[in-house]
């Protein structure tokens, strides 16, 4: 049975990392049975640049006939000046929308053979391992009424709406009780129900739902700001972690940067029907077509594919080893290798083909 | 001439701490001119256990009749289970807006001496010395609408408003970049423009008064996201950062907390008319009443008090040079000293007071 993948490549290093792991993708069907097929368009500035529009028709028609997609970036200061509907950011929030991916999942994962690479001590972070699970299609981002307003005065007014109703809670909640129950069986949900009603109504649904359906999961409740405290302080207390949409994109960045490792992280974002895998780094335009990107984050987003869409977590297992085994031989791209020597995005590539 | 403060301690470690910074105050009365008197009220859950309301009528008038006012902090599981507008967030919040205190300074400095207390590396944090200014009484914390409703197909939604208007966003840029002029000069203004029109509006209006009123200053523009993951990559990149309410809730307790010296770190919440001095830790009711809390974050408040309320700034530099001192001398309270010898918090009082 063929699979097919549909590619976004985006803008700046995205071309180049999706590329390193259409490669490992290519040795999983030459030396593992994995039947894969795929085609690529466009999606972001790259878009914008071919047809007008941050996620053209083409986009959305090919992605609704695949089985996942794997997008690599994008952004980049030459979009900047557009408006808002035509950025290259439009275009991710729309295919996000566009097909109901509401739980992003975004690991945070310490390596132990980057562990130096922290801006933290190493006994603060070794170890750590966290999964954040973030609201993805609801929350402020999508929330109606929104827009810039005169008044009567003649003064603006910028607003949005912030809003989530009880079946968006429940739906990701019961994403992040699953996930722990996989892993050590905590869920710690980040909200500010001491000052929000939508968040007060957040922690009454998700506390409500845990009591009816998934008691045997140890849960907490921590309030944004000191969640962003304790991820400095103590980030190993984390197990799962759940939120919405604007607190998982604060605190999944922040959990990212801890691991000193964001050229490693990849993410998933899934719903009823489709799902999609990235790195959770940008498309980093100063590196772009330098072939020094690294391509492990956008690598190990196939490895979650393999699990999650494709239904091989025997393969999945097989990338996520060989990357490990590249690092333990000691082989870093530029981002890695402080200082010392490190091989090219393509080199990387190679390096994890090699091994698998 | 007499000054009047209002003393607030609240609930948990506030008492201690307060009565600490009092006792430097009365040092000061004693042997440096400042005619300083002072008149308790309560807020918070003290407040609510006395007369039923966190912000009660007689703390009300009370604040209005004063120079300044000095708080301890809020809050603890015993009133939790109370309706929202009885808890004492309800109370912090509400004299916040009475006194139309919109501009919450936030300073995370790191002590040399105390650099080892961190999380992060020494060589990542010496040297950092950020001030967060954080608008404080608009935003999505009193926007308008919000609540929780019922919808026709019998779901709930709980939902808030995010707004900022013109004038909202002009004065509190306008503290930063004054603020800027006292310090290293760079501004960065922090939003998520790629997303929210309310944050799309916030850039530009500062850009705007920035081009008009204060070039001289440098100002920058991060996306929130990616602020949260600079703050751990590398803090020392940041001088002044303005905001919005809660996103400078949350960067600015995950700032505090890359300092390692939570217990050090003063705020001013400052309006047109009124201003209010506490610690941005919180009431810490688990070792409320040990006489073992850190009061040097409220004792440099009183700092803070006598430089931008009380005209002082004489007093304000004695008083932060005696808390140097201090801590060059080797005394510390428990949270500081790592297993080692310790001061309680009297006794630290005491000693801050030696050394004035
Ligand atoms: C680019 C931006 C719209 C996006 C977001 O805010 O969701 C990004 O920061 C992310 O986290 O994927
Ligand atoms: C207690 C709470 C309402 C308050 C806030 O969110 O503003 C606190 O976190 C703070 O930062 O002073």
């Amino acid at each position: 049975m063929t699979v097919k993948i549909a590619v976004l490549p985006g803008d700046g290093i995205g071309k180049e990392i999706v590329d390193e792991t259409l490669k490992v993708f290519d040795t999983l069907n030459r030396h593992f049975d994995l039947n894969a097929e795929w085609e690529e368009a466009a999606i972001g500035g790259a878009a914008y640049d071919e047809a007008g529009d941050p996620y053209p028709e083409a986009t959305q028609k090919l992605v609704k006939q695949s089985d996942a997609v794997l997008l690599g970036a994008v952004g980049g200061p030459k979009w900047e000046p557009l408006d808002k509907p035509l950025r290259p950011e439009a275009g991710l929030l729309r295919i996000r929308e566009d097909l109901g991916l509401f739980a992003n999942y975004r690991p945070a994962k310490v390596h132990d053979q980057l562990l130096n690479a922290s801006t933290l001590k190493p006994e603060v972070i070794q170890g750590v391992d966290i999964l954040v699970v973030r609201e993805l299609v609801s929350g402020i981002y999508f929330g109606q009424p929104r827009g810039i307003e005169t008044l009567p005065n003649g003064e603006k007014r910028g607003y949005n709406t912030l809003a989530y109703k009880t079946s968006e809670i429940e739906r990701i909640a019961r994403k992040a009780f699953e996930a722990a129950r996989l892993r050590s069986n905590r869920v710690c949900s980040i909200d500010k129900a001491n000052v929000l009603e939508s968040a007060e109504y957040w922690r009454e649904v998700v506390t409500a739902l845990h009591a009816a359906e998934y008691s045997d999961v140890e849960l907490s409740h921590m309030y944004v700001d000191n969640a962003a405290m304790q991820l400095v302080r103590n980030p190993k207390q984390f197990d799962v972690i759940v939120t919405t949409n604007m607190f998982g994109d604060i605190l999944s960045d922040e959990a990212s940067m801890l691991t000193g490792s964001i050229g490693m992280l990849p993410s998933a974002s899934i719903g009823e029907d489709f799902a999609m895998y990235e790195p959770i780094h940008g498309s980093a335009p100063d590196i772009a077509g330098q072939n020094m990107a690294n391509p492990l984050a956008t690598i190990l987003s196939g490895a979650m594919m393999l699990r999650f869409s494709l239904g091989r977590e025997d393969l999945a297992e097989k990338v996520e080893k060989a990357v490990e085994n590249t690092l333990n031989a000691g082989i870093y791209t530029v981002d890695l290798a402080e200082g010392g020597a490190s091989v090219s995005c393509s080199g990387m590539g190679d390096a994890v083909c090699k091994e698998l």
